[in-house]
């Protein structure tokens, strides 16, 4: 079976997961809506985020912070200095290009391997790069570029009446600096002592040159950070601690060994204040993926903005008696794109005899948008069937299916991810059960309705 | 016991449930972030609405849309053209003003009462008004005012390189439009039959003159909106339909009868293209508010699209063999709005004998941010302790608490609106039981260990 990212945006489309955006007005550059199984899916990945980062654990707490946020903190966090993208037009047809990109592309191509990533190149680097190598411009082949110069990723907009500067607010580009401002208010009210940390799921916007690949890198997209605070000398294990609780989830939700693969930065890669970086990649149909970043960010954040806003970000250790700014291991998840690794894990083809095939998403039950089909043999069992299904729709979403034969009502529910099927049938009004299918099984069991609830709370499970 | 915002503001921010946005950089106005608390309550609140409204409601399902949309959106909607305040400036004191806020409240303080809002008044016969009624600056007292002028709500931004008219998109003033855009996606893969809803939850966004009152009134806000849509001539069924629905919610959840109130909308108040339009208001500290908009929209908004885009989006109803664009009833919640309500409604002062006052927050346990608090007796008793919180902890969000005596620590679950309290005690590794404390009653009962889960499950239920 060829998995191909045709199948799966083809799929998504069919069956209600992600539709392109503004679609009848022919869309609006790579923007995407989850539909009616979609947001399912994408909401169990958050609420399976949020379970094992916040509920669960006993060091942390969340937070949902506003997406406009005072322009001061984009001052300190660095992005309105330094947030850009290297940008170049090609002279003879106009189209623009992110230089770095062109090398990139052009390295790939000749099988070239450097140290480091060319992002931490200068301008100047790359501009000599691309004339000493006489790379041409993948529109229309010719060598004459623009000079190189650097656009801010942020989205800027106005609050107020009037557009000017002293109006401008931006979109945040990520969901961490709403975190950063907050550390001493959540300090204070959650009582939490270090090391603890701080979580948060919402939207954040990067106005990217060349957004692609689906739900993978799009201009608004969903973040699920964690910032854990702890005391200096203390960071490199927990950096250690944080990035196989990262790796073990994505495992637990079902991601296989040979779909993901950790990738440490080596010294020549990190960020100037990173005392360590390590991305989580999955192997999508289009290649190697970034679904996380792990980073050691050291005190650099919470010193930024205290030189910046001139409070006092420091901690006091009441026991040990010493003050610090703490140090920081953030692990920074991309929502859309963790959800789209799961849709494409979850994706198979079967031969199941005879010839006949079958399209399956493996989802883990937690995920899957849709837990328990509920399916009446024959229309007329409906009174039957809707009990069970109002019953189990209390805890679960659950979809009622009496359209088509057995057999076709099957494949609909293992195309959706469906892990569970009931069948009432003929006899269950008499022995008061139902069947119930496995999907990935596709065994069938025969179980007492008054158990159905206790059967399915071991079987979804998480 | 008097019941006020500031009480409210000031326990919210000494608590985590709200704290003012940016605040080390003096804020960015009217932006609010939710703390460690307040994201677990707001949170529970979606998880509420998507749970009535989505999960166990057999007639809907949910769609995430994008906060970009494409600008033709806009314009079919009337956003672009209509969607705008009454502008004014005094040219005294170079202040700005809202005329139809300028006009509501000259009449509220001399007791006036007109036929239907303001909001309807061309710019003309406000500009009339305000002249002949020689009102006078709020803040300087003259009487000296611009001509007014419609300024545009919603949020403008570039995409791509160019800020030009060709990039220019907004951020979307009501997650609305992204349902009805979708309206054919959703049915072709959710396969329903008209009548059937759309629900989505998220934020929005409108540049407000005046935002104000704590979470009331803010530029960003998150909405939980329903487009639920049916046949014309069932429309006015359904519209009651739903607005009872709506207010079991917020009843079932704890609103008091006191403390709401439904407003239906007289002819003259009426948009246009509504046949029927009901507020549910909540009485706030600072007065009557509106939550839900409950309005029938007839085929307006479907018609609109289907003009600007040219795509067919009429339903055809393949049992009674009749083609029709569907009318549309929305029910319209602010997510904020709704949370504050929850808050001030919960939020009591009460004497417990011996002139003691506790303050307590009443939340409904669904919505409560912390289900269990999980408390001691003495440091001593930790390790069965923390399994009870642990276990607990999977199904739950639990607070443990070791610190100060006991009766303290019970004041600050109750002033948070914990409605349960775990003991654990001396006796309890012994007849592995623990004490639990209801918040509201303050009674204790003595509860296996092995019994806490189910008890929490019954009590816990929505």
């Amino acid at each position: 079976m060829e998995k191909t990212m045709e199948k799966i945006v083809a799929l998504a489309k069919a069956r209600g997961f992600v539709y392109p955006g503004s679609e009848i007005y022919g869309g609006l550059a790579n923007t995407w809506d989850y539909g009616n199984l979609g947001v399912e899916l994408k909401n169990n990945v958050k609420k399976a985020w949020w379970k094992k980062f916040i509920q669960e654990n006993p060091y942390n707490v969340g937070v949902d912070c506003a997406i406009l946020m005072n322009p001061q903190t984009w001052v300190a966090s660095g992005h309105l200095g330094g947030f850009s993208d290297p940008l170049m037009d090609c002279k003879e047809c106009h189209e623009r290009f992110r230089a770095d990109k062109m090398i990139e592309d052009y390295m790939q191509e000749n099988g070239i391997e450097i140290q480091g990533s060319v992002d931490a190149w200068s301008n100047e680097e790359m501009s000599n790069y691309i004339d000493e190598k006489n790379i041409a411009c993948p529109t229309c082949g010719k060598h004459n570029f623009t000079e190189i110069r650097q656009f801010n990723l942020m989205f800027k907009t106005f609050q107020g009446v009037t557009e000017d500067a002293k109006n401008t607010v931006y979109l945040r580009p990520e969901t961490a600096q709403g975190i950063f401002v907050n550390f001493k208010n959540v300090q204070r009210t959650s009582r939490k002592k270090i090391p603890f940390g701080i979580g948060q799921v919402g939207k954040s916007f990067r106005n990217e040159i060349t957004p692609g690949n689906f739900t993978f890198r799009t201009r608004e997209f969903e973040q699920m950070e964690l910032e854990f605070f702890c005391e200096p000398d203390t960071d490199l294990e927990w950096f250690a601690y944080w990035k196989e609780f990262c790796v073990k989830w994505l495992q637990d939700l079902g991601i296989k060994e040979e779909e993901m693969r950790v990738r440490d930065h080596e010294a020549a890669e990190l960020s100037f204040y990173s005392k360590a970086t390590s991305d989580i990649e999955f192997l999508f149909p289009f290649g190697w993926g970034e679904l996380w970043g792990i980073a050691d960010r050291t005190d650099y954040d919470l010193s930024r903005h205290q030189e910046v806003s001139k409070e006092d970000l420091a901690y006091f250790d009441d026991e040990k008696k010493i003050k610090y700014v703490p140090y920081v291991i953030e692990p920074s998840l991309g929502a859309d794109r963790v959800t789209l690794a799961f849709l494409c894990g979850a994706y198979d083809e079967e031969e199941i005899g005879e010839g006949d095939v079958r399209t399956v998403l493996h989802f883990h039950p937690a995920i899957a948008p849709v837990k328990i089909g509920v399916l009446p043999l024959s229309k007329k069992l409906g009174e039957g069937a809707e009990k069970i299904y109002a019953e189990l729709s209390k805890y679960y979403n659950c979809e009622y299916d009496d359209r088509g034969n057995i057999g076709k009502r099957y494949r609909r529910q293992d195309e959706i991810g469906t892990p569970f099927c009931i069948t009432y049938d003929f006899e269950s009004e008499e022995d008061q059960s139902v069947t119930v299918r496995d999907r990935d099984t596709m065994e069938q069991e025969r179980i007492k309705i008054a158990d159905l609830k206790a059967y399915f709370e071991k079987k979804l499970e998480f």
